[in-house]
């Protein structure tokens, strides 16, 4: 058993910090102060006023903190990578304090990168919450879609589904449409069986056209189903189980599309994930 | 020969008036005083202003015009539709001056609008542009697409392909790494040959990927070959000819998407087209 120790997952926008007790979180925080809000030379401020609130423990720091807007920039570890390759590349600040790496992946046609959801994607693993091989999607801004092989990220994809819907809504024609929150209904799957085409640029005009023409839509849950059918029908193989990690509504959207374009959503805490992920890798140091 | 007439392009941000005499344009010009611009009270001031400027002739208004935006909403026109079914539609403001209804069109996965481009696409083919069965293309914010048989528009379909990359540029995470002009090059091609993969919300996270991971690239350019190559292989049969209405850059673009994806590009003026296409439909009514 490892001795109690502060986890931080350190967003772009939020920041949580968790106090973990043999695998248990025993106190948790959340704030404002992401990675794009503190100037690189408050971080030892920040991490000192964490510890002061939470305790003098060593820490484990994941996410953009390790990035470009961080306290400092941390080598991507090459996926196909495991709880191993991560340990091995945590970058000490000072001896009880160290950062997680993020995962990289390059092929022949695809760049992707990733700084925190590893640690949610295979703690979901370490929490036993998912199998050794699968597909999980993590939905959100950027939809982080990874292969795990052997418990170990073989490949993962990132799909700027999230950012897509939010610009349509915020900025495109169709945002007068597009006035209310996306719900799994008739619409949505409508939208998922669009999206599937993968003819986004022209379904989304048809979107306007049938207001135009005097349809009355759900064009928010349209417009979210085609975005995330889309997403979905990329990534699955006909049949295969999506272990989803998120918490609703996105879990009940992607559940909605997973089932509808023949696969099984299985949704998995993704907190849980994070705070099993997390205690694997103190473990691993200790 | 029909006697001298005025002809008037009415879009939704600028407006063209052509005094054309027996096929040919005279006298024209061009303004800011599109449909959003002008309240609905203001049209007869705006005609009068224009037959004041340009002489009293009978007048042909196309666009937007037409619109809920514009002077009087006309009725679209069902595609399949040509030259008979709109003129047989035209809307009589007064004796001497009438609106060009737009074209929609639906089946039982689509529904789509025009309202001023169906003037210019028919009239590459009263100009002998265009053979009357092909396909055509008309690059821009909402890019139309339409299939011509025998010199009637059977179908056609929107693109928000041109919106699609504005939105990009001015709002999304990438708007820092497209800072140029799209350039029909290799970054170009490249997108195009990414785009036909048809992933768009995955291509465009790894546009971010790639920078984070210290690759040099001509977003810009790589963005625009991603939406118009999806955009045309979504459209085109392989070893199609494409009838590509546009000036440079965008007829460059289509043009290399187009040649790149198999088709054989083929550009025609569309300054032309319309002035072919109003001129056929009055020659129509006289």
């Amino acid at each position: 058993m490892s001795d109690a120790f502060i986890a931080v997952d350190w967003g772009t926008t939020n920041r949580r910090a968790f106090v973990i007790r043999e695998g248990a979180v025993v106190a948790t925080e959340r704030d404002d102060h992401g990675a794009a809000m503190v100037p690189r030379d408050d971080y030892p401020a920040e991490v000192a006023g964490i510890r002061a609130r939470l305790g003098e423990l060593p820490m484990l720091l994941a996410g953009m903190v390790g990035s470009t807007i961080g306290w400092r920039q941390v080598p991507y570890v090459a996926a196909p990578a495991g709880f191993e390759e991560i340990v091995a590349a945590l970058d000490y600040v000072d001896d009880r304090t160290a950062i997680v790496p993020g995962l990289c992946y390059r092929d022949a046609v695809r760049a992707d990168v990733m700084r925190g959801e590893e640690v949610q994607l295979l703690g979901a693993f370490a929490a036993g919450s998912v199998p050794a091989d699968g597909l999980l999607a993590q939905p959100g801004t950027h939809c982080k879609w990874a292969r795990l092989e052997g418990g170990r990220i073989t490949g993962f994809t990132t799909a700027m589904t999230g950012e897509l819907f939010s610009l349509l809504r915020a900025h495109s024609l169709l945002r007068h449409q597009m006035d209310g929150t996306a719900q799994a209904n008739d619409a949505f799957l409508a939208g998922v069986a669009e999206g599937a085409r993968h003819d986004l640029a022209a379904s989304l005009f048809a979107i306007r056209a049938r207001a135009v023409l005097g349809a009355k839509e759900d064009a928010t849950s349209f417009a979210s189903g085609l975005l995330i059918g889309g997403d979905v029908a990329a990534r699955i193989v006909s049949s295969e189980t999506v272990y989803i990690l998120a918490d609703p509504p996105l879990s009940d959207l992607y559940s909605a599309a997973v089932t509808a374009l023949g696969g099984t959503p299985h949704i998995v805490g993704s907190r849980a994930s994070f705070v099993a992920g997390i205690t694997r890798i103190r473990e691993m140091t200790a």
